[in-house]
């Protein structure tokens, strides 16, 4: 749906504020031009102090583009028509889980994961130039996918944490490559489980660049 | 979940009896290799005859694949240890939607989808070989994702029918593409609105090909 803005679009300055090379591919898919400039927040906050993932997501996705956009806005050189954050959970009853610290751990998450139903949310920041204090406008959104994975047996868990895809992905699952046999339906955003929810952010970019040649 | 017997499946003979480079590239994502031999079928069964559009894409799933089967069975060479066969169609009320035939048949067929949900279909078929007559077993299964489509103006279905990238798809997008902005969710089978649904694919694979080193 960006076809008639697109020539637009790529004639701006687009900063994506992340390193996920799922979030990149993702872009070239629907023919965004974007500089990647990696975020240099440390992704700490307490998980506790949140009363909901997807608060704990909101925060982080807003926190990891604001230290991009207060690094860029504080430089002498121009300032991007257009800022991307994100940031993605995989939650289950309440609890968050992130990209695996080991072996062991992937194979307890997707333990977990196995023969249930969770969600994914991604939590969206779309940072762009305004006159005034502060001189950027924020819009935020998240999405919410309902994900249903298959029962797996330990061996099919253990054989495919041994190929190392789940190790750099939230759940510890990639449904867009070996994982993809491991998950049995989606309700909501496909995009939304890779790690960015393409259809809500093209509806967004027409409301913040409208169709001039209409 | 096919790594435990995806090493035993890949030193078999599978043949893909499709031309579609979307089934291809999944076969090539999940790590199965096959070799691809077209289905000389015409795809030219009367839609009218068949009650629903699930009946109609399961007889030409078959159809496509039985000519494949009957052609390399009746070969003097070693016979396919599997062979994979499939059909996709977008329906909406009971209307079947397939390729678009020109420009404006893509423009109207996006124009009926978009703003509403419509069903896709898959029925896969699966021959191995058996003692007795037919020398061979069929397995055939389906699946059905529902999928809403947003809603898109007259502007976007024109300047993206005008990226040809309707032009070979079954209700005339990809979801995997640039189409991928029009999609607001699915419930279901991602892979099946691509053309293959992976994870009922692969629990079938399991149970054809059990897991002999476990």
């Amino acid at each position: 749906m960006l076809q008639p803005i697109l020539h637009q679009l790529n004639s701006k300055y687009i900063v994506l504020a992340s390193t996920s090379p799922r979030r990149k591919m993702l872009m070239e898919q629907i023919g965004l031009k974007c500089k990647i400039i990696p975020s240099n927040f440390e992704e700490n906050l307490r998980k506790e102090d949140f009363k909901t993932p997807l608060d704990y997501v909101t925060e982080t996705a807003r926190q990891k583009t604001l230290e991009v956009v207060n690094r860029l806005y504080s430089e002498k050189s121009s300032r991007p028509d257009l800022i991307i954050g994100a940031d993605t959970v995989v939650t289950l009853d309440g609890e968050i889980f992130e990209k695996p610290k080991s072996r062991d751990h992937a194979i307890s998450v997707l333990s977990r994961l196995s023969g249930s139903t969770h969600n994914v949310i991604t939590s969206v920041v779309l940072v762009t130039p305004e006159t005034g204090d502060p001189p950027f406008k924020i819009t935020q959104f998240s999405t919410n996918t309902e994900v249903w994975m298959g029962e797996l047996s330990q061996r099919m868990i253990e054989s495919y944490v041994d190929t190392q895809e789940p190790m750099d992905k939230a759940g510890g699952y990639g449904i867009q490559a070996l994982g993809s046999t491991l998950i049995s339906g989606i309700k909501g955003d496909y995009f939304n489980v890779i790690g960015f929810p393409l259809h809500p952010f093209a509806k967004e970019l027409c409301k913040l660049f409208p169709d001039t040649s209409a």
